[in-house]
Formats: structure tokens, C-alpha cells, sequence
């Protein structure tokens, strides 16, 4: 007898985001394998008799391997547990998603896949930005600002990066943003083009900042902080209170 | 006195991928307006005694234009009424949310924006594909393949929807796909890049078809149907049962 696993995108950190199918498959799992961003509130839907079972990588802190994780996963499900994978965010987006499906896959055991509000989805919602306009920006596009050692990945499409007719949300970028913003400037992106950090979307420590291209380089030239951030830029970047 | 609108993103069509808290503003409003794809099911968790207005634009047939329903929001809202304006997918995206953002905001009324799973999101989990890879996908876009008379737009970034390290969504674009596909090869996009027709993504009608660009192209050159589609393409498109 196998388990069957049942990965989940928990949206971005607010319980009321998770979607209807969450909270009925939460009710039901024997165990919660949960990543930082997942955890807090967002784990009162699991039954109080559930293993919750944080693997959280958190940034500049030791954290389980990506394959200790799939290797907890597997060894879960073929107790025959039902089990619950909750990833910040949609899983299938910069989640290391692939990583598990593989592992399960070769074990032979059964999942399904609940798509989450994407992180930067919440953030556009909750600073008033839609992220497409007709005319002007008929494309959004996500990117992750950093590669596996932590640096600026060093094969960016920065034409397509740099395209004011875009909106562009950067995943986990601040560190790596002002190297960013060299880079798209010497393709063509004006300094002043506008952009939005926004720190810890939806939950009680939200942030959102509104600037610039060039004065957010220079402020996380400086300093970056904790907070899990996106940061969103282009031209629907300075919208608020349309 | 003055209502209340909340913009609520109401997911690709499948009522168990609200979020709670559309669920609970739904339970709350005096009039849900609502488009073609987020009626249905959707709206059984509206109250009895509430407003149902369908103001959908179904490709093809004749719709309320886009001021009629900024009109009407204001109208409901300027009754005093808690109006819940949904919109399927993520308002955000390619929802024109900014228009009715607009109109309620010259008209003094106050809003919330709740975010959705987008249809794209929702698409890639159905045929079990992550949206991203390290190393060879880390960047995911989204565009629209249409412009306002419904043909391709002439503005494209071809470059950007060319690149084959990147995974790229189209949104109502089957009738234009073989142009599109015609200007990505002249770009340098292979034909036999992989590519997922999704139609009426997580409702009892969905199909989901793995192809190419190019035999894609020849598909929809053919018969495009009526069913709502996205069209996925790029490295992570073949993937099922990972």
C-alpha cells in the first residue's frame, strides 16, 4: 500500500489566499511537509494529529538538501500516508517543483498538483498594479535574480529583460538587483523606469516600497534585510490608486 | 452612502480553486457581476438574494462594452451596495482591471483587490509541468495574442517569445498562433519546440494537447474551435509524468 502525495501552492502567506482545494486536502493529510514561507497560520487547516514536518530553505541559513526533502517525501507516502507538500507562492514557479515530481515518479507513487497564487501575483493585487496593460504592456514576465551559488545568473535574456513594454516581477533579487540594473541599463532600460519592492506580500509585515530602478540599486547597494521580497518593474510599477 | 467593491480574481473556472476569501466576500456581496468564465458553479457561493449580472465577452459574440461595465460597477456600488466584481484567472492579467480601477476611483468609491490563480498557473499543474527549471527555464512569460481587432499584435517582442531557455504562455491566441508561430521561427525558434494546447483549463471540458510549434500551427491553421485556450510552450512543455 502507497501513500498518495499531494503537492500544494499556498499562495503567498495569507491563509485566507489558499484556495478551497487546499484547505480540503490539509484536513485530510497525515502529514504537512511545509517550506518557511508555508508555515505560521497557514498550517491551523492540518489536523491536529498531522506530522507537520518543516523543510524550509531559508535564505543565508543552513537548510535541508533538496534531495533529503524528496527522500522525506518518498519515505512518507510509502508508509501509505496521505501526505500534503505545501510550497509558498505556486509550486510550479520557482518552486523546485520538477526535483520532487521526479522522485516520486521513480518510486512509483501517486500526486496531484493544486496551483497556488504565485507570489507576485499577490504582490501586483496588493499595491494596486494590474500587470498587463492593452497598448502598452501586453507582457509579464518572472525571473528568478539568482542562480545556485547566489549570484546574478550570467545568461539573462536582458533584451527581454529590458523591455519597457513589459512588466517584469524579479524573484529572490535583491542581493543580486543592482548588478541587475547595470546590466539593463547598458541595454537600453532608463534609470528611471519604475519599480516596486515589495517585502513579505501578504502577511502582517507587508512592505511596499515604490521607487525607481536606479534609486532601489542604490538603496539595496546598501542595505537588503530578511524580508522575502519580489521586486516589480516597468511601467504599470508606479501605479497605486490608479 | 457608498458601497464597496471587491475585484476578485475567481481562478481558471474549477469553484474548489477559490480562495477563502473570495468565498467569504462572495457570501457577503449584494451583487456579483461576473464574465462568461467565472459563472457557473462559481457563483453558488453567492447569496440567494443577491444580483448575478453576467457581463462576459465571449469571443465571437456581441458583449457589454468594457464603459457599460465600468458603468454599471459604479451604479451597484453607488447604491450602496457591497459588489463583488469577479473576474476569471487573475484580475490583473490580461483582465482589464485597470479600466474599471479607473472609473470607481473618478468616482470616489472604494475597492480591495483579491488576487486569482491564473488561468496559465492553473494550465501548467493540470498537465503536471513546472513553469520553471533551474538553469535552462528561469524566466516564464505571459502574453496576449491579440490585439484590440483581434489580430496578432505587430509589436511583439519576438526576440523575448523566441527564446528557447524561457517558458511562454499565450493567452487567446489560437486564431493567431500560425502567424505567431511563423514570426518565432523567423526568430529562431525551432518548430518542433514543444507546446501545450490547454483548453477550458480545470472545468469537465478540459483537454489538454501535447504537440509542437509547427504541427500546433498546422492544427489550429485548420480548426481552432470555441473552447477558451492558452497555449504553453518552450523546454518544459513535453513534460507529463515528469
Amino acid at each position: 500500500m502507497t501513500g498518495f502525495v499531494s503537492f500544494i501552492g499556498s499562495g503567498p502567506g495569507d491563509p485566507e489566499l489558499l484556495t478551497l482545494k487546499a484547505v480540503d486536502r490539509m484536513g485530510k493529510a497525515d502529514a504537512v511537509l511545509f517550506d518557511d514561507l508555508s508555515s505560521g497560520p497557514i498550517l491551523s487547516h492540518a489536523r491536529e494529529d498531522a506530522d507537520l514536518v518543516g523543510v524550509g530553505k531559508r535564505a543565508g541559513r543552513p537548510s535541508p538538501k533538496q534531495d533529503h526533502v524528496s527522500r522525506l517525501l518518498v519515505d512518507y507516502a510509502q508508509t501509505g500516508a496521505k501526505v500534503v507538500r505545501l510550497k509558498s507562492g505556486d509550486g510550479g514557479m520557482f518552486g523546485r517543483l520538477e526535483e520532487e515530481l521526479v522522485a516520486l515518479r521513480e518510486a512509483g507513487i501517486e500526486y496531484e498538483i493544486i496551483p497556488g497564487i504565485p507570489s507576485a501575483v499577490a504582490a501586483a493585487a496588493a499595491a494596486g498594479i494590474p500587470l498587463t496593460r492593452r497598448l502598452t504592456a501586453r507582457r509579464v514576465q518572472f525571473v528568478t535574480g539568482h542562480d545556485v551559488s547566489g549570484k546574478l545568473p550570467d545568461d539573462l535574456n536582458l533584451q527581454a529583460l529590458a523591455d519597457d513594454q513589459a512588466t517584469t516581477v524579479v524573484f529572490m533579487g535583491k542581493r543580486t538587483f543592482p548588478l541587475l540594473v547595470q546590466a539593463l541599463e547598458a541595454h537600453g532600460l532608463p534609470l528611471d523606469t519604475p519599480a516596486l519592492l515589495a517585502e513579505a506580500v501578504s502577511t502582517t509585515n507587508q512592505a511596499l516600497h515604490r521607487s525607481t530602478m536606479g534609486e532601489l540599486a542604490e538603496r539595496l547597494s546598501a542595505e537588503i534585510g530578511s524580508a522575502p521580497a519580489l521586486i516589480l518593474y516597468g511601467p504599470l510599477a508606479e501605479l497605486h490608486d490608479v
